[in-house]
């Protein structure tokens, strides 16, 4: 069996290292040829010593790198690399967009885990992976349910129905949402994330941000997408078909689940290390609506994302940025959703945009929550 | 388009009557070919007179169904007939055997509702539909949710979880099931059903036919196939992979469903009439696991599986006596399980049975049932 030969863009970030874990559990059958990181050279070491990769790429100083027989080249080079079959995208933010787009334009097979790239420019990555026959296998475990509730069926889902633990502040009063801090909503109930994905999943942002990419990925128009809050995170997703049959992907909260169904696709691997769902223990699900007024980012996300154009990059970039201040102590937690609202109501979008206008967007966009801040228009 | 010529074997009976509501609801997609029933003559000759079927069976006298241009013929011969595209097994009973070898031999496709064929024979249908290219597709909503789930796999499912209403008397201790009406029993709390497996839902005989089914619908073993109690009826059945992922499929409690998916597959046909879930009111679902203790019905079943033979054969004929009889209000619910098992226990298995050795098994299994009853071995 000739190995598949990986390359793991964002290596060192959550899912960058549970990829490797993945591949660290199946040595014969994955490759890791390709590494990039951006900033923690430490553990990119670490990598480049264990997996012994023939192309890498990082933020910082190549020379505090170890010595290896490894090529050091861009990111959209490693991307589009002959010797890659699958390309890991497991970068955050915006700059995964152009990697992405070189990969795809190679006809390679991309596990896509970055969400910015497909919500900021989907309107032209799908037409381009259709293009070059290039796959896109979604990371994501929503969107990994999706995918596999859709296999081996001839016709789009009717319905998409994508579901959301409702974060660490499920339940909680306005005032107690102004009042919790980072380190509050860096605790997840269920999943074991990165940063700012775990942020965005405390303000919803990042079920919004699903739904734009659900919408992108699977050819479902906004309002077929629905949102589900489903605590006991075991339900990953559902899909409805036009006869009312409803499909649905379950499974362990575990991230290395989809990531390694991203792999091994359309083959299932048995792996001991993964947990399983036990349904004598649990014994009940529940479904209940989200609540968009105390999480204006859910809205504000599907709202950007209807309108198209520049709004999604805007969004991202915005959401970006305030999460980062969060994160910083300088803003409050319900500032995040009034600082987006603030700069998509500014915001001048271009429709049909090229990949010029997503970046003007974005550096726009960044200036514009930075500015607001100064102005003090959140009296913060 | 050219229709789908359909032979409905058991028209008058429940899944017979629903199927020719879905054949009204796609005139341009379905034509009924063929409708075969047993003794309700009504309903068969209203249904001649709607249908105008070219080929005719009944178990009563011809003479009583109206003219017309049709051809009167056997259950095997229909079954078999070039100008039908598609067996709609849903006679009830071992019966329904014979017309479903027919049809495979002659690689049709089949619509499969008939239980008893597939518990009792599993062993001979299987590998002769493999050997004829028939294709068999499950109507049981359970079986439709596992082949619905299993669509677009390349491996067999680890594990087949199948979810079972509980039936209406889930929680009932023991002394307030021996008090079980017939009219209580019929009284289904989700699915709208015919009388025999109406009683064997609230016994979870029915459940256990079920696993036999599965055993040999989807090849795996008896000790991979759990049961787990569901009470809003809203997952149809579960199946998890060597990965650990679990794939589901849920829908409104509706025999229609499966049925016109079996019809439909691999398309998704969009059916009004047909109810959808609603996730804003189902809120809750439950998982438990099922007491054997209480419902030994379905362990004798799953043993009888388990040691095959002609072990099915003897069970369903066992069953289908005792129900009969409850209905009749000869013994009481919680009898059935006792001679069943005392059925069991008497019968001589044969190995890797022929037909011969069913029927002779069936034949036995119904006496025995009888005597035992007369003989007051049940003290009823």
């Amino acid at each position: 069996m000739t190995p598949q030969r990986l390359a793991v863009l964002g290596s060192t970030g959550s899912i960058g290292c549970q990829t490797l874990d993945i591949a660290r559990a199946f040595p014969e059958r994955l490759r890791v040829v390709g590494l990039a990181a951006g900033h923690n050279l430490r553990l990119l070491s670490e990598q480049i010593k264990e997996f012994q990769p023939r192309f890498v790429f990082c933020q910082g100083d190549p020379a505090q790198l170890p010595p290896g027989d490894y090529e050091f080249m861009s990111l959209e080079e490693m991307a589009a690399h002959c010797d890659v079959d699958t390309v890991v995208a497991a970068s955050s933010g915006f700059s995964g967009l152009m990697p992405l787009l070189s990969a795809i334009k190679v006809g390679k097979t991309v596990a896509l885990a970055n969400k910015e790239a497909l919500v900021t420019a989907g309107e032209i990555v799908m037409p381009l992976s259709r293009k070059h026959h290039a796959q896109i296998r979604p990371v994501d475990s929503e969107h990994s349910a999706v995918w596999q509730s859709t296999l081996g069926e001839k016709s789009t889902p009717s319905r998409i129905m994508l579901t959301a633990s409702g974060g660490p502040f499920r339940g909680y009063s306005r005032v107690e949402l102004a009042g919790v801090t980072a380190e509050q909503a860096l605790r997840h109930p269920s999943w074991k994330m990165g940063r700012k994905v775990t942020i965005d999943s405390a303000t919803l942002m990042n079920k919004g941000l699903e739904v734009i990419e659900a919408h992108w990925l699977f050819n479902v128009p906004f309002e077929n997408i629905d949102v589900l809050v489903h605590p006991q995170s075991a339900v990953h997703s559902m899909v409805e078909f036009a006869d009312g049959a409803v499909k649905a992907q379950l499974g362990a909260p575990d991230m290395r689940l989809p990531i390694q169904y991203a792999l091994s696709h359309p083959e299932r691997w048995a792996n001991d290390a993964l947990p399983k769902l036990d349904f004598t223990k649990i014994s009940r699900f529940g479904f209940e609506q989200p609540d968009y007024d105390k999480f204006p980012c859910l809205r504000l996300a599907i709202e950007a994302g209807r309108k198209g154009g520049t709004y999604p990059a805007a969004l991202c970039a915005a959401d970006e940025v305030s999460v980062d201040m969060f994160l910083d102590g300088r803003i409050k937690f319900t500032d995040i959703p009034l600082l987006i609202d603030d700069v998509l109501a500014r915001h001048a979008s271009v429709a049909h945009p090229a990949i010029e206008d997503f970046i003007r967007a974005d550096g726009w966009a960044r200036e514009a929550v930075k500015e607001a801040v100064i102005q003090e228009r959140l009296h913060c």
